[in-house]
């Protein structure tokens, strides 16, 4: 937690303070170990980041004068459109997305997905919104990704995403007649990554339809939660 | 599994044949559903990759003809210098540098490692190599990575890495009083990558003194799992 992320529920009727309880107030007694009178990074939901001075700090609850003044990292001009992760991985991945400044992430059904992730209980809404806020803790961000869930391939490729890709360099990481992978992308990417085992030819086939070049980072074949950050330092190096 | 890695006591006495039992066997019967007649990717550790075609499969044993023809990758020229990482990430890190070509891994201690790291299950010799053998499995790789650990930063930076080092460019990721990390090196790396909160700063200073620079990859500070496939897909964009 490089960042403790402030939601509009945690400010008081005194202006500029904010009150916390549950895990930001137990990552900050047992790692921070901060004291009052300390100061901390913090940032608001959508908004910026700045300091918070502790007023208070018991067990039960800490208290921060707050005030932010400079703006949220900016964020990646990519969308990563990823065939759904096994749950296993699927936490990690979000927050590593998240945490590289990926502003819309698809999860988007495919062949080679397995039916049961779609059943798993990490694709709730409470789960989602826990992993994004561990990313953005981590990269000290404040602009929520918009997680957007696929269960259909087909409807989602030919009716959505021309539309969503519009404008923008669009990849699929793919090692079959493909070309490398871009250096530095020339401005917004779509870039999309398929399931263990790969897409099959007939995904490729429509992703090829709606506009996307398959590209290749080489011969070594990566696990999900390496090919991305793989992937994006490569198209962003910032 | 993307390729069966398989080693020296696997072969039988029969030229060109070798007999796998465990957890290659169920990966094989299981995830592969390969029946006899089918060829599999495999790969003798340390040596070429090639064919492997099963001649008969049951639950408890599977024999394959082994011809092997073709190079492994080419490794990544780099020495990940890394403060040893919580056990619960140990594996992934392992597993992530593996497959992405490094062949020398040094864990190292740093006053930010806590000292029960050094006391985790994970660094048995035994399953240092298990992950080391998932990672070129994934990658389809044979060359088994060294990997080293170092309990004593001190003596370690002072008296050997500079040997260790030599004729390559030292970096050190650090986001402090640091260059932008270079896209693409120039030729062999060692990168120096700190615990989570960063070396300290005398531990900067010995580093710096050892030859290292500090070097950054932006504002956002990517966990241990992230920012090294982000960093070697920096350095080494193939």
């Amino acid at each position: 937690m490089n960042l403790i992320l402030l939601f509009d529920d945690d400010f008081t009727h005194e202006p500029g303070t904010a009150r916390l309880t549950g895990r930001r107030l137990r990552h900050v007694r047992e790692v921070h170990r901060a004291e009052v009178g300390d100061t901390l990074t913090v940032g608001r939901l959508n908004g910026s980041l700045g300091a918070g001075t502790v007023l208070s700090l018991t067990k039960d609850a800490m208290e921060l004068a707050v005030a932010l003044d400079a703006p949220p990292p900016p964020p990646l001009p990519l969308t990563l459109i990823l065939a759904l992760p096994r749950p296993k991985v699927l936490n990690r991945v979000i927050i590593a997305a998240t945490s590289m400044g990926v502003k819309r992430l698809v999860l988007l059904n495919a062949v080679r997905v397995e039916k049961s992730f779609w059943q798993s209980p990490r694709l709730a809404e409470e789960n989602l919104l826990a992993q994004r806020v561990l990313g953005l803790e981590q990269a000290k961000d404040t602009r929520l990704p918009e997680i957007l869930l696929k269960k259909r391939f087909k409807p989602f490729v030919e009716d959505e995403l021309p539309a969503m890709a519009r404008g923008t360099e669009q990849l699929a990481a793919h090692p079959y007649d493909a070309v490398p992978c871009p250096v530095r992308a020339k401005g917004p990417v779509t870039l999309a990554v398929g399931p263990e085992g790969g897409f099959i030819p007939y995904e490729m086939e429509k992703l090829k339809e709606a506009g996307f070049q398959a590209v290749s980072m080489g011969e070594r074949i990566l696990r999900v939660e390496s090919a991305i950050p793989a992937l994006l330092s490569r198209l962003y190096p910032l």
